[in-house]
């Protein structure tokens, strides 16, 4: 489709002591990301701590977005929850507030379900929804939602609903999977959900990726987007395939989030909502070290 | 507590064919399950179809209930969603109700969390609701959610909220699992969710049991739960253990409400919504047969 290109940004929420939505901050870091090259915005995905938020706030936030002059045209909200008629209220919010599209996982409560009740699922979201504005971006993250969204559903989907489904975000991790649907399903925008296989999704046709690391290292990685095709792009790749690394056992959401409390000097970025746990000053320290190492080249 | 005994159902929830709530056969069912000797009901539990159904839906239902004449006193309703904010407010709504106490399951859809995490989520939950009318009866069902409650989490929280956290509903389907909570931790009510070990759990002090085999079996669990301490006991143990096998690798949930439709000539009955799918009758018809050989005691 003719639609999003370039870098994502999943990007992170704030919480304020009392763990309400820091909202002057969210506004601030959702334009900060605008500003440093992001394409769009994926507001309320697994990093955005979307599952720990209630609907009202979600719908709230979104406002509050566009109100302080986001264009929604650069926001594909997460809008999945495990019911169909909460998510087709979140999606037609979405709708209603102009968003270039919704990012819709799974119902992931009942598990080992099959891909033909999953399709059931998704067209009768469709068919409630009823609005031909309805831009559907399937969520893929198996090691979170363990229900996944498999190659074949992707593809009958895309298949029976054209217009209606338009891409997938594949955080699968799975570099296999994200080259079958760049390669076996036709008309869709696949999305790897994270930088780590850049260059060559480019190169099978992904238009860009949508990750989370992007809240604390956009430009490293819209550098290495934009460097796809020339000779510079394997080294850039491989600088921001290193800058993962020490995050990796950290917690993402927290890590990322000290993270961003650090380059920000902003406190309150540190917060996360239970059932997470905020990432520790100790270890947020130890993180920051073993960046160094990894950021400077090996003798 | 001096709370619910004997057994709760964790009543179905039946659909129209467009996938609305058949609020006629709701209530009708509801108030059948009480007549039969079910002491309470547990609507919107994994049996209800609750993370399948809307929240508006779910307090729109209960309300319909008790508008029937069903005694709020003998309600537990699931409250538990992945956020502090809805389930909070499902929370509220069950005590305006004035509901006998609420079913909460861990927040789920972020895997792998701590116990402190878990800890600080229910902490947060009873300040945010913030009423001494709530009842919290944990809900351990590991298979589905994927989160657990711990034996150690039950007893920090039932230790520092005595009051408010009053029950478990162990889903485990690990008998380890429900004697240790039995013996182990002080001051709560322990319901194994199933009937499979009543007579055992009764030894050890269970109240009763929460078992969705009771919308299709009830007289039959009551039968056993009343001779407990009988010379009768062990044989009606076996009779309704020997009951639920068939329906093991059916689907437990499509498969009750075939039977269901089958016991009452309710066709709507077979109705589940995505993503599980009704079982059909091809598999009905089997498991009636499957049915007949488990109780007809052999040679």
């Amino acid at each position: 489709m003719a639609g999003l290109t370039g870098l994502i940004c999943p990007n992170l929420t704030p919480f304020e002591k009392d763990l309400s939505i820091a909202m002057d901050l969210y506004i601030e870091h959702a334009q900060r990301m605008l500003a440093a090259g992001c394409s769009a915005l994926a507001p309320f995905g697994t990093t955005g701590e979307a599952l720990s938020v209630g609907m009202d706030e979600r719908m709230a936030t979104l406002e509050a977005m566009v109100d302080a002059g986001i264009d929604p045209a650069k926001l594909v909200p997460g809008t999945g929850l495990t019911n169909l008629e909460d998510t087709a209220k979140l999606c037609r919010h979405a709708i209603d507030v102009k968003c270039a599209g919704v990012m819709v996982l799974p119902p992931f409560y009942y598990k080992g379900v099959s891909d033909e009740a999953l399709f059931q699922y998704f067209s009768a979201l469709i068919g409630t929804v009823n609005s031909p504005a309805l831009k559907i971006y399937l969520y893929h993250i198996p090691p979170v939602a363990q229900v996944p969204v498999s190659v074949e559903l992707t593809a009958r989907l895309a298949k029976a609903f054209p217009g209606a489904v338009v891409g997938i975000k594949d955080s699968s991790g799975d570099w296999n999977n994200t080259k079958r649907l760049l390669t076996e399903v036709k008309g869709i925008a696949v999305f790897p959900g994270s930088e780590n296989p850049l260059v060559e999704a480019l190169a099978l046709g992904a238009p860009g990726c949508i990750s989370a690391t992007a809240n604390i290292n956009a430009e490293n990685i819209i550098r290495c987007y934009k460097a796809a095709g020339t000779p510079k792009a394997a080294e850039l790749q491989e600088q921001i395939r290193a800058y993962r690394l020490p995050f990796q056992d950290m917690g993402a959401i927290p890590a990322q989030k000290w993270m961003l409390a650090h380059q920000t000097g902003e406190p309150r970025w540190k917060i996360v909502r239970p059932p997470l746990l905020p990432l520790s000053d100790e270890r947020g320290k130890e993180l920051l070290k073993r960046l160094e190492t990894v950021l400077e080249p090996a003798a």
